[in-house]
């Protein structure tokens, strides 16, 4: 819908025909976990804007309950199954934008096709889960694996009054950070009383039993925050060039292999611009950006992406936990030396009431000091603060620069140094030079 | 301190002499205002590391209650008086460093030195305005200047329970935001029960009672936050360049006019990034800064400190403020075309219960697009925000990159489009461009 509206801002001209096979546009998906929770009052809340609004403020012919099933590049026309009429019908196009986003990944093990197996995605989704959550009926909850959904569905069924165990096949919580701050999320989780199974292996799913290489886990519910795959296939299987991890494949404009041919958001993959590499990653934020740059260009205009650093942010429990650029795993694959500076600092002046702690990680390439990822955790909403290094990084700043730079301080609001320059003058120390 | 321990890191031969004429070493003079409102629990707590912690743990001569009266430049010493033993001293240097800060200013009217009229700025003076607000005694308190102290202050007798009137002769609170920002902040106040008295000049100080452009007001205490001078004549008088606001002028490596003599702090004058002027800003965080690389200088390694972006924070009533870069009012004085991109978002997804208004302001120059300035005011922990500007500032980001930027999003935390990226859209509206 990104898009589509930015199409019509250039374009008034244009017919613009919005398919979609569910019944609501523009949704936040990531909500759905506070929605099951009870933080957020209902699943309706999540609807950012109705289709009929769409049509309304923006002439854009949305039709839900229409699912693509086809297209044929070479007739340069999609074939559309109308879902409720139970009919199919075809539609041309001129300019064709790819916006199927990504699903999640099932697990290739037996029992995983249940129907008290749940992904975290769609509106049914959340239905779904709010459902069984708000009954009382759930009372051990399983959920399989500990990425953001799945620690942020782990507050949200404890916060239910359920039992939750959280498995996971990597070390610790949260892959894409360090082990530092990885431990450090166990201990918030296990003190909100989530039990933490890390280096545990899923083998299958029983009658209310989760199997693992340790055991056996009774369970009323199973969620699944075992990452997506790119709903990528519609223009793959029709002749576009496949990308990163099966996304399809696009440039800086958000054009594919094939002229008048776009795609953007999760079905498509992205440049980072830490390790110059195309990658798959499914994010609201680069969903929307991605899309309004396709549909400024549909509309005659020049735009361009200049791609992602991969910044995240969570939250378990008041503790927020923000990562951007490269882990030391990240910068070792992309073959990059580097020294990592750490800090633990507060959230405000030392002395002032309220202040908590906040664990920072800076990592930074060895020789020329350049900036190439950094990792924060802790409360007092302090997540935020991790948009520093990732604007450092667009700025190609060392961190020789941000020692030196004019952040903002109050004791009621942070330190005098910010817990990254902090963690910036120890990776100095650790290049082997005071400059 | 922070260059006498810098200086200590590299040097360690090094005959290291700190002269203070009050009692203490390294407090936050910023956390004043909370001790007096009674957040912070005493003063004690504002002192970050005592004379003899530098003595112990750095090996400097820490002389306090030693006044500094003369300085020789060509016979390299200083004249000191001692003050608890009332006897004058003269001691050499190879490397002298000024670091006297600044006092605040005193209006020019009858009345102003008495004694129930209080400056902000040392331990002293928070002694004096803590026993004052604790007495109970205060009913009527006249806080004079709606600067940053002003506004803390004032935050700080309401708390106490104390009828406050702020007075400030320009036209709305913090001159240092936009109109839009500073009539917030009036609202905001005065929901908290201040009385915001703006435009109105002070005439004299009597008995009981402050003589205004705009009638009397009644006080039983007077509060100064009308700004600061720098404590630079000792060098001043000794033939040392003068520069911005009659502070030292001083160059990238924090070296005077005079060889062998340094100035760091509130006392120096300092380079603008943005406006590329020397300014003197008096704020801990450029002292802090600013100290250490006169610090590492004298240790003999090379330092330089690229200058400071007018960065500033503050907090009324949970509702934080902050800018950087030029205001509208700095521009133009500048010289420097520019347009305002506004935005009105939240602090969290919309939809999200906690979500709070976030109205923040972003100057870009015209032509180039190139940021300039920032300012935000908005509760639920959002001034740290501004670091992003700040960080852009120095990366020479324009609008349109930051409108890109992949800042971090999650709904329990922040919006899809950081209000900064929604204001940056809006300034690339008003730029006459969508790329």
């Amino acid at each position: 819908m990104s898009a589509a509206t930015n199409a019509r801002r250039g374009r008034p001209d244009l017919e613009i025909i919005a398919l979609e096979q569910g019944a609501h546009t523009s949704y936040s998906a990531c909500g759905i976990p506070y929605v099951v929770g009870g933080s957020v009052g209902g699943i309706d809340d999540l609807v950012v804007r109705t289709p009929q609004e769409f049509r309304d403020q923006h002439r854009i012919d949305v039709r839900t309950r229409h699912r693509v099933t086809g297209v044929d590049l070479s007739a340069r026309r999609v074939e559309v199954r109308a879902l409720d009429q139970a009919r199919t019908l075809h539609l041309g196009f001129d300019h064709l934008v790819l916006a199927t986003g990504a699903r999640p990944l099932r697990p290739d093990v037996p029992g995983v096709d249940q129907d008290w197996v749940h992904g975290v995605q769609t509106l049914e989704d959340a239905a779904g889960l709010l459902a069984a959550a708000a009954s009382g009926r759930c009372r051990d909850v399983v959920i399989v694996g500990a990425g953001y959904i799945g620690l942020e569905m782990a507050e949200a069924f404890v916060d239910r009054g359920a039992r939750v165990t959280l498995v996971d096949r990597r070390p610790y919580p949260l892959g894409s950070v360090d082990e530092p701050i990885g431990s450090r999320i166990t201990e918030v989780l296990e003190g909100y009383g989530v039990t933490v199974r890390c280096g545990v292996d899923v083998k299958g799913i029983g009658d209310h039993v989760v199997e693992t290489s340790d055991g056996s886990l009774v369970a009323d519910l199973v969620v699944l925050g075992t990452g997506v795959t790119p709903n990528s296939s519609l223009l793959i299987d029709a002749g576009v060039a496949a990308g990163a991890k099966g996304a399809v494949r696009v440039d800086h404009r958000q054009r594919t292999s094939v002229e008048g041919v776009w795609a953007a958001g999760d079905c498509a993959d992205v440049f980072h611009q830490v390790s110059k590499e195309r990658v798959h990653i499914a994010l609201g934020t680069v969903a929307n950006k991605t899309g309004r740059v396709a549909g400024l260009n549909i509309g005659g205009r020049y735009a361009s992406f200049p791609g992602v650093l991969g910044t995240a942010v969570t939250r378990v429990c008041e503790v927020e936990i923000a990562r951007t650029g490269l882990d030391s795993a990240e910068a070792d694959r992309a073959g990059i030396e580097f020294v990592v500076g750490e800090a633990v600092s507060t959230s405000r002046a030392g002395y002032y009431p309220s202040a908590v702690e906040v664990l920072v990680r800076l990592l930074a390439e060895k020789g020329s000091g350049r900036v190439i990822g950094g990792q924060l955790i802790g409360a007092d909403r302090v997540g935020k603060r991790i948009d520093v290094v990732a604007t450092a990084m667009v700025g190609s700043l060392t961190v020789y620069d941000l020692v030196d730079l004019d952040l903002a301080y109050a004791p009621a609001i942070a330190t005098t140094w910010d817990p990254f320059q902090v963690a910036a003058r120890d990776a100095i120390r650790k290049l082997g030079s005071l400059r």
